[in-house]
C-alpha cells in the first residue's frame, strides 16, 4: 500500500491500492471513533460500490445509512445539502460520528461541507472513485457548493481524516471522465513537473494509473502543506481553472465538464501568456498536444469577452484583480495578480 | 474604553464602551482590508441602528450594502443563509470582504455561519446589540442555524476579527430581551463566579451593566482560549442548556425564550444535583430567587420525561450519553456524563 502524509491542521492519510476498498471499515476503524457512519454517494456510484462499502463498515461494528443523491452537477447545490444533514440528523448521528463521501468530486464537495458544517463540524473520510477525485479533489480540504451565482461559491476548508483510494474503481468509470481527470493530471505536470507531462506523453497513463495518481496527489500534498487555506503557492492549483470556471459558468455546467473546461482553459491562458513573451516559445502546442492525445478539446467557441467578463463574478477576483497562473515553461509556474479590466485584452491572441 | 483579548486561532479584541456604534467604521477599518461590507440585520434593528453604522463604514471608505431578515427566531433557518449568500455573490464580494453582524443572537449566529462559508470563509465583524449577544452569543465564535431538527445543529466554529459592543443599545432593548439576558448573566455567576452572583442579588444589574458585560465577556474568553472548539472546559457554558434546549424544542421556539428556557433548565438541574446530596443545600433556592428577581421563570409544566426523551437528539449527546453541567455550589461547576437512559430518573424530584 502506497502511503502519502498530509500535514494540514489535522495531519492524515491517503492511501492508494487495488482492492482497498473492500477493505475500508478496517482503514476506517482506525482511525475513527464513530459509532454511525452516514454514506454518502450518488445514484451512478450506489448501484456499483455502495453495498461492498456499507458490508465492509458493517463487519466492523459501525452503524451505518446511506444517502443517496441524484448523479451530477446539478445536485451540487444547498438544497441536497440540507437534505444531508437531516438524514445526519434523523440518524441521530453526534458529534462524534462519521460521513464517508463515496464517489466522484461533486459527492466529495458535498459531503464534505455538509461534514464541516453538521453540528459545526464532524469527521469524515473520501473515498473517491473517478479519476478527478482521486487526483485532485479528494485531496486539499477543499469542500463546496454551487449557487446561483458560481461554483463553489459556498463551502469550507475541511479536512478528511483518511483518504482511501482504490484505482480498481476505474475501471467502471466512463470513457468522458477518464477524460476528465486527465485534465489534472496534465495540470500537474505542467505547473510543477516536466518528468511527469513527458511520462503522459511516451506512455498511455492508464496503463502506470498508481504511479500517476501518487505523483499527483504528492504535487497536490506538498503544495497543500504550504497552504492550506489557500492564500499564495495554493493558487498554482488553480492553472487553466480561472477561465475554465467561466466557460463552465457560460455553458451552465451542462454540456462541458470541468476537466474539459480547464483543458481549454490551459491552452487559452498558455497561448496568451506565451504571446506576450512569459512562457517559453513552444509550450502552447505541447498542451495542446497532450490534451488531444487525452481526448481533452482545446479551444472554444465562446468569445473570450464573455469568458474575462464571466470571471468577473469568480471568487478568486479580489478587488478587481484576478490571480492568473501562468507558465514560465512546462513544470515551472507563478501567480500573477492582474488587473479584471485587462483581461480579455490579455487572452486575445 | 474596556479591551479585552481572546486568543484563539485568529486572536481578536471585544472591545466595550458607550456611543462605539457610531465609531465602527473606524474600529472596522483598523482591523479589515475590505472594499466591500455587508451589513447583516433584522428588521427591528435595522430601523434602530443600521443607518448609523452604514454611515459610519461609508465615512471610511467602504462600500456598504445592507440584508435585512424578518426578526424572530423562525427566520434562523438554511433559507435565510442562501439568501445572504445570494446578496453578498450579487454585491460581488470577494474572499477579502467583510460581513457585520449587527444585531442579537439570531443575527450573529447566522451572518457569522454564511461569513464562515461563503467563499470557505470570509471576515466578520459582531455588533451586538441585545444583552444576550453582548454577553454571551457574540464571543466565543459559534456560529449556527436551526434545521427542523433542532437548534444550532448546522454552523461552524468562526472567530469574528473584532466585537464592538455598545451598552447604550440596550437602551432601546425591550425589558423582555434584557430578561432573556440576565440568564445567561445569572449562570455566569452559577458557574465560575460567587462575587457576580453576589452583586447581582445586591444591586440591580442595568446601573452596573458596563461592569456587568466586562465580567462575563471576560468569564467567556477565559473559557473559549482553553477550549475554542468545545471539547471539555467549554462544555460548562451549557449549564441549565441541555434542558433549556429541549424546552425551547417543546415550545418550538415559540412563547418560551432563550433565556427563560435556561433559567428553567438551570432550576432543575440544581434541583436535582442538590437532591442528589452533588450540589451543597439550598443553592437552588439561591438560584430561583436570582432569576426571579430578574423576571425570570423557575419552573415548567412540560413534564421531565418529555424533557429528558427531547435531549436525545441534541447536538451534544454522543452514544447515549449526556454531558449534564452541575454545580458543587454557586460559582463552581463541573460536567457530569450521564446515561440518557437515566436522565429522566434524575431529574424527577
Amino acid at each position: 500500500m502506497r502511503t502519502i502524509k498530509v500535514q494540514t491542521g489535522r495531519p492524515y492519510d491517503i492511501l492508494i491500492e487495488r482492492g482497498l476498498i473492500d477493505k475500508c471499515g478496517q482503514l476506517i476503524k482506525e482511525v475513527s471513533k464513530a459509532q454511525k457512519v452516514c454514506v454518502v454517494t450518488d445514484s451512478n456510484v450506489e448501484k456499483i460500490y455502495a453495498k461492498r462499502v456499507i458490508d465492509s463498515l458493517k463487519e466492523q461494528g459501525f452503524e451505518t445509512t446511506l444517502f443517496v443523491f441524484e448523479a451530477g452537477e446539478e445536485r451540487k447545490r444547498l438544497s441536497t445539502i440540507a437534505d444531508m444533514y437531516s438524514c445526519f440528523a434523523d440518524f441521530h448521528m453526534s458529534r462524534k460520528d462519521l460521513v464517508v463521501a463515496l464517489g466522484g468530486g461533486v459527492t466529495g464537495d458535498m459531503a464534505g461541507f455538509a461534514a464541516a458544517s453538521y453540528m459545526r463540524g464532524i469527521e469524515f473520510v473520501q473515498i473517491p472513485t473517478s479519476l478527478l477525485a482521486q487526483v485532485d479533489s479528494s485531496v486539499g480540504g477543499k469542500t463546496g457548493v454551487d449557487i446561483q451565482q458560481g461554483k463553489n461559491l459556498v463551502g469550507a476548508f475541511w479536512q478528511p481524516i483518511r483518504v482511501i483510494i482504490d484505482p480498481d474503481t476505474l475501471n467502471t468509470l466512463p470513457q468522458h471522465f477518464i477524460n476528465d481527470g486527465m485534465a489534472e493530471v496534465i495540470k500537474y505536470g505542467c505547473i510543477k513537473d516536466r518528468k511527469l507531462f513527458e511520462t503522459l506523453k511516451n506512455e498511455n497513463a492508464m496503463d502506470i494509473i498508481e504511479d500517476i495518481i501518487e505523483i499527483c496527489v504528492s504535487i497536490k500534498r506538498d503544495v497543500v502543506n504550504a497552504d492550506e487555506r489557500e492564500k499564495g503557492e495554493r493558487m498554482l492549483l488553480n492553472f487553466g481553472h480561472t477561465l475554465g470556471h467561466s466557460l463552465e459558468k457560460i455553458y451552465s455546467y451542462r454540456g462541458l465538464s470541468h476537466g474539459e473546461a480547464v483543458a481549454i482553459g490551459m491552452c487559452i491562458i498558455t497561448a496568451a501568456s506565451e504571446k506576450s513573451g512569459i512562457t517559453k516559445a513552444g509550450t502552447t502546442a505541447e498542451i495542446v498536444s497532450l490534451c488531444s492525445k487525452y481526448g481533452l478539446p482545446t479551444s472554444d467557441s465562446a468569445g473570450f469577452g464573455e469568458i474575462a467578463e464571466t470571471c468577473q463574478s469568480d471568487k478568486k477576483t479580489s478587488a478587481g484583480k484576478v490571480n492568473l497562473v501562468l507558465l514560465k515553461e512546462i513544470g515551472v509556474s507563478f501567480t500573477e495578480p492582474t488587473e479584471l479590466s485587462k483581461l480579455e485584452e490579455f487572452i486575445t491572441v
